[in-house]
This record gives C-alpha cells, sequence and structure tokens, in this order.
C-alpha cells in the first residue's frame, strides 16, 4: 500500500497522509489503560485533519478479548468542534484495545465537485471521465462478478462521448446505488492509521456499582458462626462481604487490646500481623476453622449473590512460614537478623515487611502472585489490597496484569491513604476502585469540591472512589460528636453521592467511641480483639440501611459515576445535589472535558443511562433542624419555569408538588437525615 | 544494572522503579517538538512517585545539537505541588532533547532516619554498621584511592563496636563531608529513566521578536531600485523585508488588473503564477534584474541587519519548466491536459497545483525542498509559505525537518487563514510562526478572548502568532471606514500585544480603497499591477511606525510573548493591558497551566526577563474621543495600594504620577490612539 512506499522512502517517520491526534480516550499519551464497565458504550473522539477540500472518512477499529481481527464503526464529523466521533460498546470483561483509522473518500470528493460544476452549468465531460476511471478501479476490488459488471458498465456509460448521453451519463455518475458500490469497493490510497493501540480494561458491574460490608469474621466465631450472620448482610442489601485477613496470626511481639505492646495470654492479636506456625498468607487461622469452612463460607455468599472479599495484605509477622524458608526475601540487618518495619523513631516490631527488590526477586514477585491465585482458586474474585502505596508501584503494575491475564473479573481495590498523586498513579497502574478522602470531608463546601474532582475531571477515566464511611482505623470526629444522625446523614451520604460506598460492621449500631478524644482510632478496637455484637440492638440504623440499599438498586441515576452535580442551597448546611438519569457523555482530552454534542450521540446511536433524575438534599447538621431554599436545574432536567413535578421522596414515600427552581426544605436531624427525590413529571391531583 | 536484570524477568513492560509521569514541556505525548529560543530557560516539571518513605533525587538530562553526552541538572522538589522542577539554558540553535531521571537517595534516606532515632535515643549501632557497608559499597565506585581511602576509613569507624566510641561514629556517620561523598559515589540502585526523550526545537531570536514589513519590489522598478528603498525600511525600525514571488510569471490565464481575466499586453500578472519560459521557482523576473541584482539586494539588507524573507508557494503557472520536465508531477486529466486549480464552482486556470502523492512523489519533493536549498544559498534564511494548508501536511514536516537539519537558523512562516485546529497543527508539524485572525479582531472582547487563547494556553508552546495589520489579501472594514486613526490604532495594537507583527506597504499612507464595497481586495492591488508610491506623502504614519519599532527595541517586555494579560476599562471602547517585566513561567500539562512557584525559580536560579513593566491602553474608537478609568494591576505588579507610581508614555514621553488601582484616560483618536506607558518606581516631584 501507498503508506508502506513512503515508509521506506521518507526517512525517519512514517508518513502520516492524514494527522490523526488529541483521541479520546486516552490516559497519559496511551501509557495506561482507562477503564470501562462490561456493556458501556466507549465514545471515541479524535481531531483529523487533511490539507485542502477533500472528504474524509474515519472508523472506529476496535478488538475484545480473544478477537484476532478488529471489527469497526463509522465515525461521525462534528463541523461545529471541527471533531469526529465513534462508539462501540464493550460486552466482554477483559482487555480491549482500539485505534482510529481515517482516509480520504476520492469517489464522494469527486461526486460532489461534479455535483457544484454541473449546478453551475459547466462542460463536465472531463469529470465523467474521471468518473469512469474510479469505476474501472475499484471494479478490481470486488470479487463478485455481478458487481464488478455493474461497475464496468457504469464505467463505459461514462465514458459514452455522444454529446446526447450526458444528460444519462450525470444522472447515472449522482445515483445513489452507484455511490454505495463505490464507497464499499473504492480502494483507499491514503489509509491513515492512528500511531497508537490505545487499551481499554473493560471490568464487571460491581467494579462500579456495589454496596460493600466489612466485618471481622472472628468476633462472630467461627467460619460457621459468620455464615449465619449473612443472610442478615444480604438482607440490608449488601453485595460484597469484605473480611480483614484470616491466616494465623503471629506471636512475637503480638498486639494485646487497644493496641498495647504488652499482650495478655488470651489476646488474639492483629489479623495483619500475618503467619505462625500455622501458616501464612495460604492459610485460615484454626481459630476460624479450615479452609473447608472458608469455602462453605464463599458459597453461602454466593448463594446469597454477595461477593467475599478478602485483605491482601503483603507483609509477615516474625513467626511467618516464609521467615524461615526465604529470609532472603526480607531485610537483613548486619547482624544477621530481620529488619521489621519502622517509621524512624515508631517501630512495628510485629511486622516484617518484604524486599521487593531482593536478589530473589522474581521468586518473591511470583508467591505474592500466586496467593491471589490460591484464593481465587477457593472463589474469592475481589482483593482489598492493604497499603498499596508502601510497596512497589512496578510490583502493583505487574502483579494485576497477570491476574487479569487468567482472571479478568477480578476486582482490586487501593487501601491508599497519601498524596493524590499517589493515589491517582496507583489506580491508573490497574487498582480497579480506591478508598477516598470522604471520611474528613463534612462540610458543604468541602464535599462539594472533593466529589467535583473525583467525577467531573480526567479521574472518572481511571479512578473508581468507593466511599466507605467509617473503616476499623478511621473513626471520624463528625460521627463521634454528632452521634446517631451524624451516621445517618453519613450512611445517606455514601450510598448517594456515588455508586460504590461501604460501611464497617458497627457502623450500623452507632459505636463510635475513641480511644482518646481526638483520636481516630476506636476504643477496644476489633483490631486487636474480638467484638460480640447485637445487631438487633436499640438505636441500630439497620432500616436506614436496608432502605438505602433497596433504592440504589432501584434506581439507575444512583449506578452511575460521573452524573453527579450539586446545585445552590440557601443554607450551607444543607448539601443539595443530583443525580442525573443520562450520565452526561464527556471525553477527557487531559484536562479538558468536551461534551459529545447530542446530535452526534444520537446519530451515533449512543444510549446514556436510563430512569429518573434523583435530587438529594442532606442536612449535614446532626445536631439541629435547618432549613433553606433549594435552587433544583429544571433547564438541565427539561422542565419548563412554569411546569408542575412531583418529587417523590423514596425515603419516605411522600410525593411533593413542585414547580420552577427555587423550592422549599427542611430537615430535622431528629426525624430524618434527608431527602432522596425522585423526580417524576405526572402531577398528583390536590 | 538492576534495570537490565529486571527488564528480562518482568516480561511485557520495563519495570519502573520509580514513577515518573505528567513531565513538561511535552507536546501530544512526545510526538511534536516544543519550541524555544536561544538562551531560554527551559523549565521543566514532572510527578515523581515512588512506594514508602525513601528520599528521591532526580535530574533533568539534556542535550544540544551535536551534543553526544547528556547535560544534567539537578531537579528541586516542591511540597505544595508534590512536583518535582529543574531548569537548563538552551545556548545554541538547533534540536534539543531532555528526559528525566530520578532514583531513591539511599545515603539521604539512611542519613535522616538515623538522625531520627539518635534523637529519640535509640540503640543506633546496627545502623551504624549498615552506614559502613554503604561506605564500602561507594568505595568501590570511585577512582581516587584518596577518596576511597577516605571512606574506607570512615566505613571502618562506623564499625568500631566499642561502646566508647558511638559518640565519634554517629558524629561521623552524620558529618557532611562524609555526605558530600557518598552523594557522590553511591550507585544507585533503582535509576529510572522517563520512557520519552522529549524534543525541543530552539530558533533564533528572530522566530519570537521581529517587525516584518512586506513590499512588491517591482513597483519599486528593479531589484537595484528596490534596495535603494532598503534604508528607510530600516529607519522605520524593521527586521524583515518580505517579498513576494519574484520569479518569471506564467503568461497561460494571466490575470489582470483588478483579477480580470481579459489582461492587457502590458499587464504584469500575478507573481504567485509562477514560472515561464525564463524560469520557475530557483529563476528571477528578469524585469526585476539578474539573480546577481538579487544577490546585491540581499546584501543591501543584510548590511541594514535586515533579513529578507522569500515567498514559498508550491504551485506552478502553466509555464512553469517543471510542466514540461515532469508533467508526472501534476493531476492530468483523463484527456492528457494537467488540471488547474479549482474550488468548484470556481476556476484558477493559471494555475497548477502540484500533485504531492504522485508516483514520483520523492522526486517531487525533493525538488520542492531543493527549492529552498537554493535561495539559503543565496542568503534567504526567512520564508513566507503561501497556504501550507492546501499542501499535505506531512510534506511540511519532512521538508522542515530537511532543512533544519542543515540551516537550523531558517524561519517558516505559515500563511494559513483555516480551521484553528489546521493552523495548530501545522505549527505543531514544525512552522516557525503563524498567521492569525487578528485582522479581524476589533472590538475589546473579541480582541481579549483570542490573544489569551494565544498567549495563555498551551499553544504557547509550539504556535508563534505574526500579527500583520494588513496584506495584499486582507484590507479589514475595519480599516476602510476608520480612515487614519483607525490605522495608527490596529498598529499600535500589533506592535504592542505581541512581539511578532507586520504591515505591508502601503499600509504607512493609509491606502484602504477597496475593489468594491464588503470586499477585503484593494482596489488596483498591487497583486496583478505596479503600485508606485510616494512614501513620504502626507498623511503618512512614518513617525508612528518609527517610534513604535524604536519603543519595541527599548522594551524587553514587548519582546516577549506570554507576559501578556487584560485588565479592567471601564469603557469597552478602550482596551488596556499589561506586558509584564517578568515573563511568568507556566509549565502546560496538556490544558491546564501550572505556574512554577517562585521559591522554585529561585531555588533553580531562573531568571525570567527583566526591565519594566509596560501598560497599554488603545482607544478602539477610531470615530471619536473615549475616556474612561482603567484598572492597573498594581497587587501583580509589587504596587502598594498607596504607593505612587509614574506611568511614562513613551508615545509622547510625558510622565503621570499615578496612585492606586484606577486611574483616568482620555484618548482622541485625532490626536493619539493610545499610550504605551513604562511603569516606573521613582517619582516626579509635583
Amino acid at each position: 500500500m501507498a503508506t508502506r512506499k513512503n515508509d521506506r522512502r521518507a526517512g525517519t517517520r512514517r508518513l502520516e497522509f492524514v494527522v490523526i491526534e488529541c483521541v479520546t480516550p486516552e490516559l497519559d499519551g496511551g501509557r495506561y489503560p482507562v477503564k470501562r464497565i462490561v456493556g458501556d458504550t466507549v465514545s471515541v473522539g479524535a481531531d483529523i485533519i487533511k490539507e485542502g477540500h477533500d472528504e474524509l472518512t474515519a472508523r472506529v477499529l476496535y478488538k475484545g478479548p480473544g478477537d484476532d481481527d478488529w471489527s469497526a464503526s463509522a465515525m461521525q464529523y462534528d463541523f461545529d468542534d471541527d471533531r469526529w466521533y465513534g462508539a462501540f460498546t464493550v460486552d466482554r470483561i477483559g482487555q480491549w484495545t482500539f485505534t482510529i483509522e481515517a482516509r480520504t473518500d476520492r469517489f464522494s470528493t469527486w461526486r460532489s465537485e461534479l455535483k457544484k460544476k454541473v449546478a453551475a452549468g459547466q462542460d463536465v465531460s472531463s469529470e465523467l471521465i474521471e468518473g469512469a476511471q474510479l469505476a474501472r478501479a475499484a471494479s478490481r476490488g470486488t470479487r463478485s462478478s455481478a458487481t464488478r459488471a455493474s461497475l464496468l458498465h457504469t464505467a463505459k456509460l461514462l465514458e459514452d462521448r455522444r454529446d446526447t448521453a450526458i444528460e444519462k451519463r450525470i444522472q447515472r455518475a449522482l445515483d445513489d446505488d452507484f455511490l454505495t458500490l463505490m464507497q464499499e469497493y473504492t480502494r483507499p490510497a491514503d489509509l491513515t492509521r492512528f500511531r497508537r493501540d490505545v487499551s481499554i480494561v473493560v471490568d464487571r458491574e460491581r467494579a462500579r456499582f456495589a454496596s460493600w460490608y466489612e466485618l471481622f469474621p472472628r468476633s462472630l466465631g467461627t467460619f460457621a458462626d459468620a455464615a449465619k450472620r449473612l443472610p442478615a448482610v444480604a438482607e440490608l442489601g449488601f453485595d460484597v462481604v469484605y473480611l480483614p485477613p484470616i491466616h494465623p496470626i503471629g506471636r512475637t511481639f503480638r498486639k494485646g487490646k487497644n493496641n498495647s505492646l504488652t499482650p495478655g495470654p488470651d489476646d488474639v492479636g492483629s489479623p495483619w500481623a500475618i503467619g505462625n506456625e500455622q501458616g501464612g498468607h495460604t492459610a485460615v487461622d484454626p481459630a476460624l476453622g479450615a479452609l473447608d469452612d472458608f469455602d462453605k463460607f464463599v458459597a453461602a455468599a454466593r448463594a446469597l449473590r454477595m461477593d467475599v472479599a478478602l485483605d491482601y495484605a503483603l507483609q509477615c509477622s516474625p513467626d511467618h512460614p516464609w521467615v524461615k524458608e526465604h529470609p532472603e526475601w526480607f531485610h537483613v540487618r548486619p547482624d544477621g537478623t530481620i529488619k521489621y518495619a519502622e517509621n524512624p523513631p515508631k517501630k512495628y516490631q510485629d511486622i516484617y515487611p518484604l524486599n521487593f527488590w531482593c536478589d530473589d526477586r522474581q521468586a518473591l514477585w511470583d508467591a505474592c502472585r500466586d496467593v491471589l491465585f490460591f484464593w481465587i482458586g477457593h472463589g474469592v474474585k475481589t482483593f482489598r489490597v492493604d497499603n498499596p502505596h508502601t510497596k512497589p508501584f512496578a510490583f502493583w503494575e505487574w502483579v494485576i496484569q497477570e491476574v487479569h491475564a487468567r482472571h479478568p473479573d477480578v476486582i482490586f481495590f487501593a487501601e491508599a491513604f497519601t498524596r493524590p498523586k499517589r493515589m491517582k498513579s496507583l489506580a491508573k497502574l490497574g487498582f480497579t476502585m480506591s478508598y477516598t478522602y470522604f471520611t474528613w470531608k463534612n462540610e458543604a463546601w468541602d464535599l462539594t469540591a472533593y466529589l467535583e474532582e473525583l467525577t467531573q475531571s480526567p479521574a472518572v477515566e481511571y479512578y473508581r472512589g468507593n466511599l466507605f464511611a467509617n473503616t476499623p482505623d478511621i473513626l471520624n470526629e463528625y460521627l463521634v460528636s454528632g452521634g446517631r444522625p451524624a451516621f445517618r446523614v453519613r450512611l445517606l451520604l455514601a450510598g448517594t453521592l456515588l455508586p460504590l460506598y461501604g460501611i464497617y460492621s458497627g457502623f450500623e449500631l452507632i459505636e463510635n467511641v475513641p480511644v482518646r478524644l481526638g483520636s481516630e482510632e476506636y476504643l477496644d478496637s476489633e483490631k486487636y480483639q474480638l467484638r460480640p455484637r447485637d445487631f438487633n440492638a436499640a438505636g441500630n440504623i439497620n432500616d436506614d440501611i436496608k432502605r438505602l440499599n433497596a433504592i440504589r438498586r432501584g434506581e439507575p441515576a444512583l449506578q452511575a459515576y460521573a452524573n453527579l452535580t450539586f446545585h445552590a442551597s440557601e443554607n450551607p448546611a444543607v448539601l443539595f445535589y443530583r443525580k442525573a438519569s443520562h450520565e452526561p457523555v464527556v471525553q477527557w482530552t487531559s484536562n479538558k472535558g468536551h461534551p459529545v454534542p447530542a446530535g452526534v450521540l444520537e446519530a451515533l446511536g449512543v444510549k446514556t443511562k436510563g430512569g429518573h433524575d434523583v435530587l438529594v438534599a442532606v442536612n449535614l447538621d446532626p445536631h439541629s433542624p435547618q432549613e433553606t431554599m433549594v435552587h433544583v436545574p429544571i433547564a438541565d432536567m427539561g422542565i419548563a419555569a412554569d411546569e408542575a413535578y412531583v418529587v417523590h421522596d423514596l425515603l419516605t414515600d411522600a410525593r411533593y408538588t413542585w414547580r420552577g427552581e427555587r423550592n422549599y426544605i427542611r430537615l430535622d436531624p431528629n426525624v430524618r437525615p434527608g431527602h432522596v427525590f425522585r423526580v417524576e413529571r405526572e402531577v398528583v391531583a390536590p
């Protein structure tokens, strides 16, 4: 093909007949894949530039897991944006790639110039001969003898030099049937491919929409006891049950209650101090039962349509088998002893960090990977990764790729509370979802700024925040001082701001006593001791949780990520936001968002998620009732200024008829934390 | 090195010990070079990310034309931005490259942890032994026996296990001399190089700061006559004299006066219809003299420190030698005739476009390139390229690289009036500077929006606008209706908004009669006939031009590009802007601008252009006096609210003492178009 020939002769760079740039979606010039969910329609964009007036055509080429050949879908040109748009649907989990191909549409160019000349009454006999040449060239491109015959027949007709024939010749030159044939069989002379294949990692649905529940099985007894709790968790509407490490726990420097360094004989220790003589990362703590009991636990969860998520904490207690078997995998001190974890002057003597760059690196990395394969073999497809930012980023990129190559449906959840760039980098390198700063955002301005950063920035291409309302490490002061109303507020926020959220058990029971004033650690933390609970104790918010999770499952708007916008509330104590029924289709070229024009979406047949708009108002003040006027973005919602609409509170089932932008809201924290309004158009009779 | 070993074993991708991303300056993921001017300091930025708490060091590696080895300059970390910054100066014209290298600073990490432990009174004997090991390792990295001896001596001392020695050991471990040695000789284990080498094209000064003057030599007579005009042009203060095509002019379908298709026998034709039996792109029109006369013209210009710019118009008249010698370089119609240019239904029968993708492509491209080499051989280092957007973009990238490989000081000026993305693409592909939409921006809001797009966007990395106030093709209605005052306004705007500007001769004589109402074509356009002129005719604005160009040469602020900001004027008829004495140092990661913190610039020793702030106020209304209050950005200029400062009008030499932000201005178009204030701090006595 022409390109090839030019290749050799053009010297340095392969000639690009057509400039293809500013391609979306693309992350850091193709260095990292972007993320999508199975079933998503990927909207693609590109600036495609060529000299002169020739007409261009462009298409997206895309390939799913296991595909040998590219599929193609035509791109549409938008004149106002001077940009090309395309779309395709990723219908399987795994790694997809796409690229873009553009070329001159020689026939259409010839055809529209001919039209203009005919309209101007110019002599076009020479143009018709050219058309004949194009037809003959195209005829060589087809195997179907009928097509070839038709094209050659047309060529003859176009060459008919008799003046009497001119009308018929023009007619034939411009007729649609000829156009169709030519578009199919004209061989392009200047086909140009975008210089990169762009990767897309396509995850399963729960990578974007899931409700998480964290529990320590040992506080319930054994796996068998914990399994008895599962139906209740399922009934609360959770999708994922996350277990802190379930492995044998170290004895050396074991931590006592409330993190004391002087444990009693019965202290159970921190599950994150992994490994003892009974085994390491691929063993279960005998106190919980046998591996077989764990399998039953997983099966029970699956029967309830719940995933079990395990903790993946790459560190060892001094008693971990690896310490004896592979001392070379750790940091050895000059005196031959192994280095414990420290952040000088702090020491964590119950933990040995792994030396990921030791001479036996590959064996260590393989072993770490095989831990994942082991648990995947036991039905675990979700891993909550402990402190990934303290292990080499290169390791994460490698191990996640290794696992996804065999098990593309595995979800990795990064527990990195560190500087934003590090958290984003881990997400780019492959983590499916990530913890966030949500627990520390308790005021309207702060929540707004942070959630806009998560949902209205290029981060939406790779960073999926999972809003945990509490964790065994984080009991926020807002919960301590705000009590039950505060817990209800945070639950509602977590479950409606983003489709991914979670709580750590005890939250539903308003556990909020810190180990000491100003600390985010729990008193009698479950990290170091058993916490048996009465989950139906008075004051629990099980009903809130059950209702919220049911609403989330019923409303598509609450299952989408980038459809969040904040709107004016005249009282800063009340946060007001919209989850749009239709997710905006925005293409991110680096830091700039380009909304795809509605007309283009239609032309491409792109459906954005349907359903109702949801409006949420939350009283962030857990202490006193607050009232305000909220400003409903009726224009964006296609509601006329004088049009009445119904807001249906899915928490209370109450319906109100509203009109116009400004509407009144009053929220008493002792009654309810907020409203979750489904916007319905049919008005209720007064 | 470690990296290598890991390469083989890590499978797919080379392991990156350290993540290096978001590198600036970089254009489209390294696809295109960014542009700088010789003498510029290039400020480099990067996000550099590694797990854990280790201390990092990073440096910029850079290479100038002809360098075999990299030079290095240390990068500084800014905690607030969580970003690394570096800088280097490009002191030669040509192609530069840079990249970034980062690694763990093992010794500093060890040292600061030791400090903390010592401060906490912990036992550090083991740490000291580690220090000894680091010292021994480093000693193997040096050839100097003295250094080796010192390091080994230190190692011994650190290993001294006698308790009595502990004080001395710690002292030695922490002393600066040891630190210096170790920083020089510690061999890094995890050196990581950014995955790309980034290119920078470094041009000569006139690529950013120059005043252009366009003239048709034939209207002055011969080259010899034209040369006589040069001293006057130089006296007006111009740096570049640009000549439309000087080649023999076609006879077939020659255009007559005012673009008529029925020329008279004496009509001289359009110089853009290049070539006749007397020669083509490498010949001069005998009417202008011989090649030798052209050489003298160039020499005369050079003697006056002016460059001569030639028009590079890749098209041929039907009489061009190439048509006979290389018909295969053109588009041939079925009847064997050659295709003239057309934009149906319009025909341009006096012009044959070249077929850049003909089978003999390489020969044609070489011939086009050799035309440039020919004129470069005759002292021409600047080319104004006619309609580049109608020739293949791949050709431009190729031919500019070919020329710059041998003559990096050649300037290419793109005359592309087309869609913004095309204009930008040509600039990215290599054009040194570009025409703009300036002539069509005549209102304050429009000028502001457009100039901000040019000077406060990523375009500053590659797109240099040259503000021509008129051209032989563009006589804007504003000049037609505004008369002399309008010409003075446009001149002042062009010459102060950006460091690159130009006029086409006749502008100084207020020539503004269009061929017909509403047309941007001149009546009796010089494109088709001779236009002898009396350059001292009454009403000329030579003094304006002379003064403006002198001011431009005197004020560094007017020689910088990205230092333009617009400020409030309470009357939209008056445009008010600042050219800052210090050009802001902004790093563009795609569409987002990151100003480099002042502290960092200081630490890196980056000097931004000095001189005075310049404030410009222009009355855009050529018909009536306008008065307004303008808002001086005193805060940005480091002037206190109550501080008096002098604004010195460089046009009139008048001085006013101002105080505070709001100050009064009145401008009468019949007196002067505006003020060009140099801001001086010493206050004049009342």
